[in-house]
């Protein structure tokens, strides 16, 4: 019984690693639809969606169900609470993705982002990924070290975020008023599951050591 | 101990209903700092998320203490493992108000938003307020009726923020894009709120009858 626990708890942190891998292919995929303009894959992005709802539930369910069979202690209590936390996460991180694929949908035969901003979006596309990926490692492997590349990353993604806001103050935008809006909705979407990874990072950084980071290193969410 | 175990588990929904008091005179005053364009307004709510966030980290420290040394069973862990999810929503409502304090702050002595959104802006305002103090009624009084009152008020918003939209399309916005810009994101901070809002509802109905509600009457969050 006690062997069934521990592998029914380690199938909950894989699920969250596949959860991660899911949310990076829709980050991409959202990108690609948004950026050139590929109605299909935008579809496609909106109802995988459903699909990482459906294994948020079954996960959240699954570390409710330890939780209440198992009598957990304090290490296994605290991946599991952590669990339900970070499976929060990485949903809403899917539901943004969606909200991308939302807005290139809603614009097409249009791109919704303006020529003067597409390299803009490919970057903070990177940056999303890579942190999505980081976290999903720094789940799998418990490491600690790779979750400070969270950091360093989310400066970047905020610096993007930055010099879209340059470019739509004063009054030398070249663009339309929707595409400005399109702009600022864009851009939070992005820098919302950057900060939803730095999240994760933080909460396996706790299943390991017990300790949330703290200091001024550590943005908050 | 048992008795001291049961009071410790009502503290912390009575913790959750004063932070949902907090939040809603967040909203209120965040608002006031907005429309009225009162600076020291700003700043009150600005720093008083400080105190929710402070809140916020008893409460979750609270429930995995209680989880870790009482053995919760059935409906008790269901309302721990739930205070923890919804002490996450309130933080988060905290943060999306001083949000909507940093823009109104950020645009000081202008107010953010024109002439044609302010009476937009106040409904919203309302709404929110609402269905804040509607969430903290459900989770005093385990009221699942009360609930419902969600559903109908989170139309309301969905509707207001519709009619930003429908005047920043088209050609005919009058006034700038950073004002546009500022819309659409206050836009979508109140509209957060007002999902977290509904989350709050719905846990606290899965609290009561063990049961999520589901279906196309519950807008998902």
């Amino acid at each position: 019984m006690r062997e069934l626990y521990r592998s029914e708890l380690q199938e909950i942190v894989n699920d969250l690693v596949v959860m991660s891998d899911s949310v990076q292919i829709a980050v991409r995929d959202a990108t690609t639809a948004l950026l050139d303009v590929n109605l299909s894959v935008a579809e496609r992005v909106i109802s995988s969606d459903v699909r990482i709802d459906q294994v948020h539930d079954h996960v959240e369910y699954q570390a409710f169900s330890l939780m209440a069979t198992q009598g957990p202690v304090a290490g296994e209590l605290r991946t599991l609470v952590a669990s339900i936390q970070m499976v929060a996460e990485l949903g809403r991180m899917g539901d943004l993705a969606a909200h991308v694929a939302k807005i290139a949908r809603l614009r097409y035969p249009n791109r919704a982002v303006p020529d003067g901003l597409v390299e803009n979006f490919r970057n903070m596309s990177s940056i999303a990924q890579d942190m999505v990926g980081i976290a999903g490692r720094v789940l799998a492997e418990r490491d600690a070290d790779e979750a400070e590349k969270l950091v360093t990353e989310d400066d970047q993604m905020d610096k993007l975020r930055s010099d879209q806001f340059r470019m739509m103050v004063g009054n030398d935008w070249p663009y339309s008023v929707e595409e400005a809006v399109d702009v600022a909705l864009l851009g939070r979407y992005y820098e919302r599951i950057a900060d939803h990874a730095v999240a994760i990072g933080k909460r396996t950084i706790y299943i390991i050591t017990g300790e949330m980071p703290e200091g001024e290193d550590w943005p908050t969410t």
